[in-house]
């Protein structure tokens, strides 16, 4: 390393062994702050000002600032005396530090709502490439080529009845000769020869794990030799001109078959081209991409398929087609291989697609400590529930609130918005002190659906509001004004935001939420009755989805989103759907499960559940607050 | 029945129970006209002049004319006796007849080379069809369409694994919803289903056998639903215009692959064409025709699948692909159902093609009585042959002779052909007289496969040739004469002749039908040596293909076409070919066994055979006289 930048009396060196990360960098800097370049996952819910103490870190070696009055409030004598330190209040003074982030204040987010949780499985694709010197044809041996070629590979295939698309056995003839009959055989399962490439081309082969969600399609590139994943691109869902929700798209597609055409026309054209820049970045042909697999919910699943999906938008929502289907690429118009295959999953239901399959795949929730539930949040959430002895499934429309619609500020996840906020009560001012994180650091521009759990909790917590969601009337604080009469609580100054006026949100606001909240918690508890356990004995929440990596678990407990259980058994594993697309590529026997479990899933349609509209009701009641949630509260206030 | 056109004195009744069929006629007409008219299959070598002997029928009742001088030395006195008599000789005087034909007078000839023996089979097509109410989607119950139709058959289909082609899914909806639920469900085998049509259908279910020949297209509609073949059609092979025979259609193709796609294109386009006008004749929908079943010899296989032949034409002759495909209609571009089946038959060798495996499968070579031989002879010809060990198949490149080309008077067997010849001397003019028989009974035009070996034979059996072909010296005969120095023998005068010439046979095309026979013969000859089996033992030879249908056989024996065996050994069936391939439209038990049977059969390349040479140049030669062979000629002389 050249020193003539770096000055070592003037840096020091802060190492994150965990993540594999060391950063040089000038002394005297907040440790937060360094850990935020190095991109380390921390939490940080009041983002920095030593009250939430979350950002809670194992600091060894080098010389930093005594611990402060918060920390010592904050961490035990135990936890100091081991050396954790909230990393907010350390500043590095010299040395080297070695820093470790424990479980519980590891922030479970990823960069990107393209990747999520990856369980590792072993390499089981579908796809076998066969290299083989085919015995030459002579007058003494007058196999026909494709005989030969089977003969030749009865060893690696079970051949007895391997079939081959007509437009693949024509240009065989040419390869064996032109390849002095040496040649790469590649065979779908034991089923179908769909290429047979001149040479020894065994490491290479490729697949493709698509999502497609409502709003984003996410591509990754799977390099089959090894099980790597060798880029990953994605691209807005084009058919948001035609609806920005799947009942909108559904709408429109019902209206004529040829608007379905468009919508499947559009999607599969932008599949496409994302597919085109993800091969052409990572320097690889499309005909050496062999399968793709591709989940998304049953709206996108119809529509990617040209199937009307008009029958979902009635009762009873049933879709036309549930089971595994495996499409020739080329029926489709996906640009991989000419004989490639596109392997779609199951789909649940109506309303539960595939994606919430791929989900359950991801974290194995047939073998995970039961009972365990999973839970997709959305527009539509789909929750899953393994009890032990069944799991069932529902779909609960949670609406657009969660997504920014709906509300006076609200927001989609986009670079501005307002996705963590923490609100205490500062006795020094005698007011409301709010502090937020907008995406990528910028002036806020509206609140996106984590920010709104956040602040109905805190204004929970702080008894602002009671547990109808109604403002308290006499609170005194320059923040609770009302606007177009309806109470409301300003989050953000005017001075403060991009768009120039204060961001606030207001009882109508809350109002929406509870209803959202409500739909999920009487999902979670409908599923819970049905499978005869208690919730209280969940051993695992898994929140999946791009929408939970922002959401805070505890504020989320608050406000009855989820159950009231130690969240520490909440595990936010992002877009896991694409996760288990990629489970399925990398291994049939995966995709053999994935089909079984898909079976196996009991959907329970809520309308039909005989307490439903008496448990959403009650649902949408804050909860209780618990001594643990007012513990924090009290922290705040201290 | 109305009397008033029918005189029953003046008219006599002649019944063919035998046939089913029942003639009202003026009397004193002579029986053959009769029989001819009724369009029994009765044999007339001679063409009716008393001298052959083989039209002997059996008569029971009415009164006749005594038997002639001709039926006495013809037939024996106890066939006399028991009623038997020539039907060239005996005039009908009154009364009813009743005749029966006995199997050696028996013409195994069809009317049409488009239909053949076949061989009943039960019915057990890959078809099926199910008529279902389906269970009414509700919020109780709400699986997906295609899950309640597969849940609802799974009686009646292994629906594990079942498949449905993404076209064939998008309407599945709307139909079982305007249906009221009930519908039939189509599946080919338990692997997918190709439609779900509304209400019961279940009485409409077709399939198409197609022989693709090299000069002609044949194609049978078949009633799935009970076996039964509604009708019968064919067009002349378009690619003709691209080459009369396998290689120059071949040679064609190599060119380029432009030429291919042009060969392959024109012949898709006349099977469609035939389809088109057999479903419109028969009345069929093209939506009800669910596959079609193909048989081709492997250049025709090739070019109807778009298969380049080039490799086919090169040492060592391989096919790209012998194993039998199931194709998409719509991937060939068949005009049956959209997702029907084209199911192509495996072909055995580059020159052994799908038609001679159907050939096989139609006579049941497998369980014949061993040893058996199967001849379809043509320009290129296939002999198979079960030993009772094994079955072994050779082809053989007879030659163009046999189908009209390189003689001087050849032509294919069309209107005006001469088909038939009967040679004999009459002492009383002191010269050769010549029967012939033309197809269609037209003045002759020119001399098609048959007639030459039948010309060959008579000439041979005369001692006009020697056993090398060649004319003696010395004969006076106003036949005998010398065109362009080439000893000729006229067959029918110029005044005879619809071209207004001599028609002859003259020393080079002997010469030609002799190398043609030879190609034959030693093919049969080497493959009984493979076998280890005397040709004497062989119990039965069945010869297929059109051109089978206007030999005789004993000459073929004199020229040592066929091996010499007894000629009730020998017996023609015609295009089975297309029974073949009907027998697998019907029943997928058979079609298995023809895949079986295709691997079985060990194919011979003769030109690697060890005395090759000295077998084909011994063939050449004239085989000897047989007393048999003698007597048949002494009796011409008589």
């Amino acid at each position: 390393m050249s020193s003539s930048a770096i000055d070592m009396n003037r840096n020091v060196v802060v190492m994150a062994k965990q993540y594999d990360k060391t950063l040089i960098t000038i002394h005297n800097r907040v440790l937060l702050d360094v850990l935020r370049e190095l991109e380390i996952p921390l939490r940080s819910d009041c983002g920095g000002i030593g009250v939430c103490g979350k950002c809670k870190v194992l600091i060894t070696g080098g010389n930093s600032t005594q611990p402060t009055s918060s920390e010592r409030k904050l961490l035990s004598y135990k936890e100091l005396s081991e050396g954790y330190r909230l990393a907010c209040q350390v500043r590095l003074i010299e040395g080297e530090f070695e820093v470790s982030v424990p479980p519980e204040s590891t922030l479970q987010r990823y960069k990107s709502a393209d990747t999520g949780f990856e369980r590792p499985v072993p390499l089981l694709p579908a796809i076998k490439k066969i290299f083989v010197t085919l015995p030459r044809a002579s007058l003494n041996d007058t196999r026909a080529d494709f005989e030969r070629i089977v003969d030749t590979v009865k060893d690696f295939i079970n051949s007895n009845d391997i079939d081959i698309d007509i437009d693949d056995i024509r240009k065989i003839p040419e390869t064996i000769r032109n390849s002095d009959w040496k040649v790469t055989i590649v065979a779908w399962y034991d089923k179908r020869i769909i290429d047979v490439e001149a040479g020894d081309t065994r490491d290479s082969a490729y697949g493709l794990a698509i999502d497609i969600g409502t709003s984003k399609i996410v591509v990754h590139l799977i390099d089959l030799t090894n099980g790597s994943t060798i880029a990953i691109d994605s691209t807005p869902n084009p058919q948001a001109s035609y609806g920005a929700d799947i009942i909108s798209r559904l709408t429109y597609a019902l209206k004529d078959d040829e608007n379905l055409r468009r919508l499947q026309e559009v999607v599969i054209k932008a599949v496409n081209v994302v597919i085109d820049r993800i091969l052409s970045r990572a320097n690889v042909l499309k005909d050496r991409v062999y399968e793709a697999v591709v989940v998304g919910n049953t709206v996108m699943h119809h529509l990617f398929l040209g199937i009307q999906p008009k029958y979902l938008g009635y009762s009873p929502y049933v879709p036309t087609i549930a089971r595994a289907l495996s499409i020739r690429a080329k029926d489709l118009g996906i640009s991989i291989h000419r004989s490639g295959t596109i392997y779609v999953l199951p789909v649940i239901a109506g309303y539960v697609g595939s994606d919430a399959l791929a989900d359950a795949l991801a974290i194995d929730i047939e073998n995970c400590e039961a009972p365990c539930m999973l839970i997709d949040i959305g527009t539509n959430s789909e929750i899953l529930l393994n009890s032990g002895k069944e799991i069932i499934a529902c779909s609960t429309p949670a609406g657009p609130a969660f997504e920014g619609f709906g509300t006076a500020f609200g927001t989609r996840a986009v670079s501005g918005a307002i996705d963590q906020v923490f609100i205490y009560f500062d006795s020094s001012i005698q007011d409301f002190v709010v502090r937020y994180h907008t995406i990528g650091g910028e002036k806020p521009v509206g609140l996106c659906g984590s920010a709104f759990i956040d602040a109905t909790a805190h204004l929970y917590r702080l008894n602002i509001i009671n547990n109808r969601g109604r403002f308290l009337k006499g609170i005194k604080s320059k923040r609770i004004v009302e606007i177009n009469n309806t109470p409301s609580f300003i989050l953000a100054w005017s001075n403060e935001t991009k768009i120039g006026k204060d961001i606030s949100i207001d009882a109508k606001d809350i109002n929406e939420i509870l209803l959202a909240k409500a739909a999920i918690a009487a999902g979670i508890r409908i599923l819970a009755k049905s499978a005869n356990i208690d919730l209280t004995d969940i051993k695992k929440i898994y929140i999946a989805g791009s929408f939970g990596t922002y959401m805070n678990v505890e504020n989320a407990v608050t406000i009855g989103l989820l159950p009231s259980i130690d969240t520490k058994k909440v595990e936010f594993v992002g877009n896991i759907a694409i996760g288990g697309a990629k489970m399925c590529l990398k291994n049939t026997e995966i995709r053999r499960k994935a089909e079984e479990l898909a079976r196996r899933i009991k959907y329970i349609e809520l309308s039909t559940y005989p307490s439903f509209n008496k448990i959403f009701m009650e649902s949408i009641l804050l909860p209780q607050i618990t001594s643990r949630n007012q513990e924090s509260s009290l922290q705040n206030g201290g």
